[in-house]
């Protein structure tokens, strides 16, 4: 990075999934830390956390908290963001938001560095993280629009559930053991916590991720439509999703049809595109079974793409199967390298 | 059924995850057997099985074993079919195959009941049951393209793991118990018990069912692909297909984008439609999170849809979620409904 000072971070959700990720990833790559504040609700306040050879003691959040805060990673529920995000803005914090609070507002920059780093350029003080299904998605497909045009994309997800959190993973383990033990599952929390109905996931598939809007999709499925158009800067692109929740722990899986601008591609042509893409890593051999996998994609910081197939019928269509890490590059890391772009573009002085 | 004579049966895999579903269908439907002969490899033959109230000794399959028998239902791997099925055939018997042996020859019906039961009338002796993930998706697409045409299918599955026979879900299950343990998953079969790589399902996606074809697609995904236009009669429809294994027992998924052939449907127009069709059962509302699931429509006969949404660009297109049991209606279910069909329609007499 281009800078030489350090900045004081906090992390809102410090003890969350997605928290626990990010100091994680702030400490694996050295970023320039003044003073670090983890914060979270009143529940988990007074907990000792490790960070290099700190002990941190967990902190309530509120609204002084980010009291001489240069960056704040909120990662704690859309409400926590309403409420705390523009005290940190107040107190001159930057804030960059992992939950869906502030993605779709105008003026707000919702970015995949990759992507659309230029869009930090202008913000309020808010930048937004978008959803971890659309992170994966756009990191694969703004490549081959530059390359090729895009005008439509259709798909269908294989999600994890520590997308929905540390308590859902728990949930998934205990049914998992009750399912082989022959014994009734219990489902108490998924597919939404705050939702009125619960199914079992262990050995079961739910295409139900986040709750149904008027229109008969759900907040994800609207989320994935709407972000990648933002993030893309072309609202013309026409987007559909089908999010379905499933038994693994991490890794969101996507099947993606898109078709793109150009005749006469070949998937040699598509292939190549993503071999030089930033972040991507291609994984398609279909001669020796090579492809990412859920399993595979674990722990790594790339989005990973295989199965690239051309439409047997469309002229423009491929078909791509896109993973990665959820609570990584679907969460946690982006978050860190918003943080790291505003630096290196000289955002934050 | 109309026919008040018995036929003498044979069961040829009787040992196996089908045939253990087809003899407890045939039982529970009262089919009107005279002999049923159970039939197997060298490995099985001996095996004593309860049908009825009778002990039936599994047999080893032979060229001699269908002499006397006038329906043959075999469901052992497609060089088994291919070998003994003409040999079933010579001794007067009608074969219904349940593998992939000889779908896609000149000739041969391709049938699931409730959309093509006409093509049974002309057949050489032998008819062929579709691939589980077919059926489930032209049962459910049939009624649509008879009431509003069809252009385009664009679908990603969701299949269980039974589908690839009662050792992969043995392997699911020790895989899944390993993992809770924290140990190393051993993968020795899945995701092609033929194929040269293994890797885990338990916790996991596999975006390969069946072996890869030269043109970068799984065989899986081309009889997906090829049945739906043979059993639907019609060469033009687009079809695409992603097929992917996921970690649970039984039944599949499918997330599926149809275009229909006609302008200005709602999702009620659609939904009425599924709601009057024969072996369809909609379960779709999301104000009360209904819709279908892998463990919902387990054991169970229908083919179950939800999620029935408008595209929000494409005014002909729609969005279905369709799950049911793949080794019902996927296997078992549908060849005794064609052996039932045959019988009604005195093409067996």
């Amino acid at each position: 990075m281009s800078q030489n000072r350090n900045y004081n971070v906090a992390i809102v959700g410090a003890t969350g999934a997605v928290g626990e990720k990010i100091r994680e990833i702030l400490e694996r790559k050295s970023f320039p830390i003044g003073e670090l504040k983890l914060l979270s609700s009143k529940r988990s306040a007074g907990k000792k956390i490790k960070f290099k050879n700190e002990e941190i003691t967990v902190e309530e959040a509120t609204p002084e908290s980010f009291k001489g805060i240069d960056i704040a990673l909120f990662s704690a529920g859309g409400s926590i963001s309403k409420a705390l995000a523009p005290e940190a803005v107040k107190h001159g914090a930057i804030v960059i938001d992992n939950t869906s609070a502030f993605r779709m507002g105008e003026g707000i920059p919702l970015v995949v560095p990759e992507v659309n780093c230029d869009d930090l350029k202008i913000h309020d003080g808010i930048i937004a993280n978008p959803n971890c299904s659309t992170i994966q998605m756009v990191a694969a497909l703004k490549p081959l629009k530059e390359a090729f045009g895009l005008s439509r994309v259709i798909v269908s997800t294989y999600q994890a559930v520590s997308g929905a959190g540390n308590d859902a993973v728990d949930e998934l383990k205990d049914q998992t053991q009750q399912y082989l033990d022959g014994k009734e599952l219990t489902a108490e929390l998924l597919p939404v916590s705050g939702d009125e109905k619960h199914y079992p996931i262990a050995f079961n598939a739910l295409p139900q991720i986040d709750k149904f809007q008027e229109n008969g999709y759900t907040f994800e499925e609207m989320k994935m439509i709407n972000e990648t158009k933002k993030i893309l800067h072309d609202d013309s692109i026409q987007v559909a999703a089908t999010c379905v929740r499933l038994p693994f722990v991490s890794s969101h899986a996507e099947s993606v049809y898109v078709e793109l601008g150009k005749d006469g591609l070949s998937v040699a042509d598509v292939q190549n595109v993503l071999k030089d893409a930033d972040g991507v890593i291609l994984e398609d051999d279909p001669t020796t079974q090579t492809y990412p996998t859920p399993l595979s994609a674990m722990d790594k910081d790339e989005v990973f793409v295989g199965r690239v197939r051309k439409d047997l019928d469309e002229e423009k269509g491929f078909h791509l199967w896109i993973v990665s890490d959820n609570l990584i590059k679907g969460a946690a890391l982006n978050t860190v390298q918003i943080a790291e772009s505003l630096i290196e573009q000289n955002i934050i002085k």
